[in-house]
Order: C-alpha cells, then structure tokens, then sequence
C-alpha cells in the first residue's frame, strides 16, 4: 500500500499540517523537526503527490543540461539532483550536448518545449555561456548554475559557487610543503572556468612560496583520462629534467597521468607524485591512492536542485551558495 | 540558424520525403539512403520537430528506470539511449529505484504520471520483475525489456537478450586452455538474472573439461567494488590452497579483485589470473588491463531505445533482438 502523509506525520510524531510545510518547503519549520520528517518520508518511501503540493497541473519534472565528457562527474551530479528529485517528487529529464555546437540554443529551447520542465540546472560550460542563459531566460524558464567562483558573478539566477582557486592553492601548498620546487599543471578544458580557476590557485601559490613560474610546466588539455596520458608521455619522454610532481586539473586526468608514468617506469609517488581534483571514485581506487580535493558533487547537485525547486515553489528570490573543495593526502603524493 | 528538413535533404542528396521516412521509421527506404540522411542530420545537429513528426501533443519523452549500482553500466546505458533520443527528436526522463522497496510498482505508476513519457526502456532487475511489468502493460505504456538471456522469454513486450551464459563459458575455458584447474567465480546481485546466467556458464565450461565444480569456489556477493575487494580478501587469506584464477562476475568486482591482490602482495598475473565481464572502462584502465567479455551496453541501449520509439510511432509489432558479448584476452590472465 502506497504510504500516505498521515503515514509520515505518524512516524514523524508531528501534525499533517507540518508534514506538509516541509514537504512545501515552506522555511517556516525548524531544522531538527524536518531532519524528523524527511527521515520518515525516506522510511517509508513517501512520495508527496501532486495534489499534495498543490501543483496539480504545474510541471513536475526538472531538466539537467550538461556537456562534460567526464562519467564520474555526471553520475554524480545526476545522484545528487536525483535525491532531491525523489524527496520533493519531482522527475528529471537529463538531456547531454555539445556547447560549441552552432545550433545549440535552439536545441535548448526544443528540449524545454520537449520536456515540459519547469526549470534547468546547468552546469559549466553551459552555465558560464551567456548567450544560452540568454535564452533560457527569455523563455521563462527558472535555472540554478553550477559554476566556478568565489562568488556569484551576478543576478540572473541564483548559483552554487565552488572555490577552484583556493583549492587549487592548497593541493599546490601540499607539494611543495613536502618538498617539491618543479610541479607540472595538467590543465582541463579551456572553455571551463574552473580550468582556470585551478590554474590560478597553482600560480599562485607558486608566487607566494617564491618559486619561479614557468610557462613550459602548464599543459593545457581536456578533463580525460587520454589526455593525462598524452600530457604526461610528453612531460616524461622530453629531454631535459623532469618535474618531481604533477598537479592534474581533475582525477580523471591524474588516473591517465598514473597509467602513463607505469607505462614508462617511473615509480609512483617515490620518482613522482601525483595530485588530482575531485575525490572522484577513481581516486580512491587506483593504487597508490589520489591525493586529491573533495568536491562534493552530489552535494553541490543536490543544493542546485534544491535552489532550483524552491524557486519553482514559491517565486520567492533564492540565495546563492558557496562551496569550499577540500584537500585530501593520500598515498599518491610524497617528499621527492 | 536552426537546420531545416531541407538543409538534411539537400545535404544528403535525397527528396524532402525520404527525410520524412526515415525520421519516422517508415521503413520503406533502404540502408544505405537511411545511413545517408542519418548521417547529415548528425552533420547539421538537425532535430526533427514534433511537426515534422506527425506527432502534435503526442508524448515526446522516453522513460529509463533502473536499479543498478554500477555507474558504468547506468552511464552506458544512458549513452545509448540518448544517442537514439537525439537521432529522433525525444527527451529522456531517468528514475532510478530500489527495486526491492515495498511501494515500487506505486512509485513507476507515479512516475509515468508525473513525467507524462510514451514508454520504457528497463533494465534487470526491473526487466526480470513480473509484477512490475504487469502494472506497466495496465498502464498502457510501452516498453522494451533489456535482459540476460538466451532468447525472448515471452511475447509480452520486444525485448534485446543478452546471452551471458555463452560469453561466461568462453571465460572461463580461455582460463581452462590457460592451464588454470583451480578458478574461483565471484558473484553479482542475486536478482539480476546475469549472476546466475554466468554462474552457469562457468559451471558448464568446468564440467565440459572435466574440472570438478566446487561449491567453495562460488563467492556469492554483488556488482560492486566492494564486493570485489572483500569476496577477495576472504578467498586469498583463507588458509588452504589458493585458486590459481578468478572469474568476477563484471569488471566493477574484478577492480576490487585486483586491489584486494595488490594489498595482499599477490602478483598479477604471475600469482593470480583475474577476468571480469563487461568491457567497461576500468578494465582498460587497470594495470593490468583486464580480460574480459564485451558487453556493448551503449549499443544494446541504443537498440533497446530503437525498438521502443518504432513501437511508440507505427503500433506494429517490434522484433526482439539478442546481443553476444565476446571475449576479449587481455593482460590480466595467463598460464597459472
């Protein structure tokens, strides 16, 4: 039998009444008693109907639009979209594409008709292109972007905000806390800002510990595991001395950057240490070890989804918020 | 500018009406002109549009529901989906599920409703259940099964089987014809039907050479990293003679297999065999790159997606169609 909201109320020990402001999400009901209610309703499978929210008729399903090669960031940003989907019971369309394509605003705007969605999350680089922001907002249509920043860059929509830079600074500071003055970038897709962002922290702290920058250290590439093998083979076979660590923008590329310095025999971490970004499965998976930086993407995917459905709910203005990646040793990265 | 009928049409060389038959499935043009006008819709990125379709108001989203750990096989899946999505003009709605929870068949029901999708592509160990499918087909909703097998079960929707019990043979003889007589099966979830499909495989092959079938040799567990590790660490530190290979159940619990031996001091593949099943991108990124069965999980989505859009547009009966995955010899196994 399907479990009703008096069901949840019961087990919950509260009123129907506040079963149904948290499920509304009204932000009238205090922390713990909606820790309460949302343990029971996750009990029980509840699933607040459409009547229930007093929506009948309103969309119920949320879009997630994405072009990022990476498999691991994708599940889990779905993951965490998808729980908060399940908790407020709504559904969601995921719909892949290519930013660079020439059609791709229409091809935004066909997926909304499509869809019938009440609203986008976006992640970069389509939430740092402004020209599909553009039109997303011309079409009435709420989003919440994920992006990369100290901050929000704006006012268009509310955002989730991840500090790359300062992340990127303290998996640097680590390296060279232990030792090492001749760190590699293995860079990400350009079109990213967090990309950049990581480049940033790297350069950085390089500066604030006095050792020289240098131009032929940074290899730009793409957030793949076959560009951390490329870039490496490149770092490792070209004359000259090699750098004693490698800071790869993302796990992915890290985990190319291990296979390829097994390939050609160079001991990990005793002849090179290795840091990614992310925390992703990967990472703790590969041996040795990833030092890395956890980003929470299921976490962040979650907020997103929570901002974005709470803009649907209530028109209110929804604030932005900030997440802090942060550093991981693991066995990868030692003194040189 | 958004890319016309005519733009496909005059790309591929052919008339305005070929386009319209092949986007619809019409099925009266041949291969090779299909494969044309597929190619320039790709080209331009055109998307047919609910007009050009025919289909006015009628739905324009599939549904995929699964329960199923493996990132790599959800990811996959998606994939293939996807790629048929954006070749005819759908969205995709994703619902992952538990399917073991007491109010599921309610929570598909409420899913159909909520996101207003033409039909299903199912997974195991949905696929596998019949009183889900039975609350599907009362629905009305179309949908197309995707499960391991060695032909169509029934006549109740199309289906794509895929023969796991042969791919597991062939495993596990390239063990047998390796010189192996001593090979362990770890297991995945009891509810796919996969597990059991292997695990007969694996059985047969034995027998057919004449190895005698133990039942301390089968490590039930689940397709997952975890699984793969523990399942491991049991069998190597068991006191008593150590197996000399072992045949996990998919590349997920063969990862966790090769860590645990990595901890453990035990060399692969000079010490220890290890063959998974699936393909996935781990067991080209291992070190040693794993020997296993290809699954083309996008294909088979692909396929799966293709069927059902066919049954959604014309209401014609749909063929099943079967897959075989194929070995694949890599590193990981050789002479014990």
């Amino acid at each position: 039998m399907k479990p009703t909201i008096k069901d949840v109320a019961k087990l919950a020990g509260v009123s129907f009444k506040t079963v149904s402001r948290v499920v509304n999400n009204e932000g009238t009901v205090g922390q713990d008693l909606q820790d309460r209610v949302w343990k029971a309703i996750k009990q029980l499978n509840y699933s607040p109907n459409l009547s229930a929210r007093g929506l009948r008729g309103a969309a119920s399903s949320i879009g997630f639009i994405y072009d990022n090669p990476n498999s691991n960031y994708v599940i889990d940003m779905q993951r965490g979209i998808l729980d908060e989907c399940r908790k407020q019971g709504y559904e969601l369309v995921i719909h892949p594409c290519d930013a660079k394509n020439h059609s791709i605003i229409q091809e935004v705007l066909d997926m909304i008709d499509r869809s019938r969605i009440g609203g986008l999350v976006l992640t970069p680089p389509i939430s740092e292109n402004q020209d599909i922001l553009k039109a997303i907002a011309e079409r009435d249509v709420k989003f919440v972007r994920v992006l990369s920043g100290s901050s929000a860059p704006d006012e268009l929509s509310p955002c989730v905000y991840i500090d790359d830079r300062n992340a990127a600074y303290a998996i640097t500071e680590h390296l060279i806390n232990l030792g090492h003055q001749d760190i590699a970038f293995l860079g990400g897709d350009e079109e990213h800002q967090s990309s950049g962002e990581r480049l940033e922290g790297y350069k950085k702290a390089l500066i604030d510990h006095n050792i020289k920058f240098s131009d032929r250290r940074v290899l730009p590439g793409s957030y793949s595991f076959e560009s951390g093998v490329e870039r490496t083979r490149m770092l490792l076979s070209s004359p000259g001395v090699r750098p004693t660590a490698i800071f790869a923008c993302n796990d992915e590329i890290a985990a190319g950057t291990l296979f390829a310095a097994r390939i050609q025999g160079v001991d990990v971490p005793n002849r090179l240490s290795i840091a990614g970004f992310e925390d992703s499965p990967f990472s703790r998976q590969a041996w040795p070890n990833l030092t890395t930086a956890a980003q929470p993407t299921s976490t962040i995917a979650q907020k997103a989804a929570n901002l974005l459905i709470k803009s649907l709910r209530n028109g209110k203005k929804v604030e932005s918020e900030g997440f802090y990646p942060e550093l991981i040793v693991r066995e990868s990265t030692q003194a040189p």
